[in-house]
């Protein structure tokens, strides 16, 4: 919907709207991150009175983890069929989450910064969808490490793809030309670890 | 400074006043995050009226620029004093960079978050520290691996420290109790890597 067009809240089917108050809701957040987010600009955008957002959200925080939802939603997926090629699919899954981050920036530190923390620790959906990410990434692991590394190994490559991707979206990494490029030879120096220093 | 304590500008001598400011600034910064920085809080905090922070600070800008040279200049210190071990020094200066920013969540977010990107690439003095903290990364490099790879290597490591101190600040870790432990696990794995899979 253009941002000049307002219609009134009768211009939405029941259902609609709420839809179209998660749509705006992101763009919002895509263009001006978290900190952004408000009823009012929502509604606005959403060419709605704020009243009509209480049908469907009782707060902010309440738009937050819907928001959450779409977004782990959509990483999973991600994550679940990123390709799967000769030298194995830890490379794919790590650029899949990368690239995740980069198409959606608002929406990758909403699901991840500082904000959504109490309230999504409190939602099942959320917490069930963040479970099967890091099992995915712990199935790749599997085949490579003994099982009692395999919770530190996640954690590594966790930490490894999610510092990647707000360095990316932060725009640290300007005198970089190619992200995909740049992504794919830290993910196999993950890999392939740091060979020892005879002297350091 | 006891947050109750209002005396005026006067009781501080030129030169302690902006170190009044700073540390305050400071405070609150780690307190609340930088969201939470403004001109009037500090100086409430400092207990001076607004206006008198202008002597020392342009704007709230010209607070975060000062405060991010502090913290970069004390993230150097630290990886530049980190301990050599038999088996190299990386992983001590991975661990010292992420306890900079346990002891220190919100100038940790100030430095690298999205905030300061501007005023803090202008600044010449942040530039020439942060190129410093990155060349003590790469020299710890040199010792491992070929010079074209230094650089991959460098945000290899560099992406790896970066998530793994947000996760640990913005509490994604629960699960565990030693968060020593835990950062000396991810970066032996970041030194050893991920076998080959033989099926993954």
């Amino acid at each position: 919907m253009p941002r000049s067009a307002a219609p009134n809240a009768g211009h939405y089917h029941h259902g609609d709207l709420r839809a179209a108050l998660l749509a705006q809701a992101r763009a919002l957040l895509d263009e001006d991150g978290p900190a952004a987010l408000s009823l009012r600009e929502i509604a606005r955008r959403a060419g709605v009175a704020a009243p009509s957002v209480y049908h469907h959200f009782a707060n902010l925080d309440t738009i937050s983890v819907a928001l959450a939802e779409e977004g782990f939603t959509e990483l999973v997926a991600r994550l679940e069929t990123a390709p799967a090629k000769a030298r194995g699919q830890l490379a794919e899954v790590g650029l899949a989450y990368v690239r995740f981050a980069m198409d959606n920036p608002g929406l990758y530190r909403l699901m991840f910064g500082d904000g959504l923390k109490t309230s999504s620790a409190e939602n099942q959906t959320v917490q069930k969808l963040r479970e099967r990410a890091y099992e995915r990434v712990k199935t790749g692991l599997r085949a490579r490490l003994p099982e009692a590394e395999v919770a530190t190994g996640a954690l590594y490559l966790w930490s490894l793809v999610h510092g990647l991707a707000l360095l990316i979206i932060d725009d640290r990494l300007d005198a970089y030309a190619d992200p995909e490029k740049v992504i794919r030879s830290v993910l196999r120096l993950a890999g392939q670890g740091l060979p020892a220093a005879k002297s350091d």
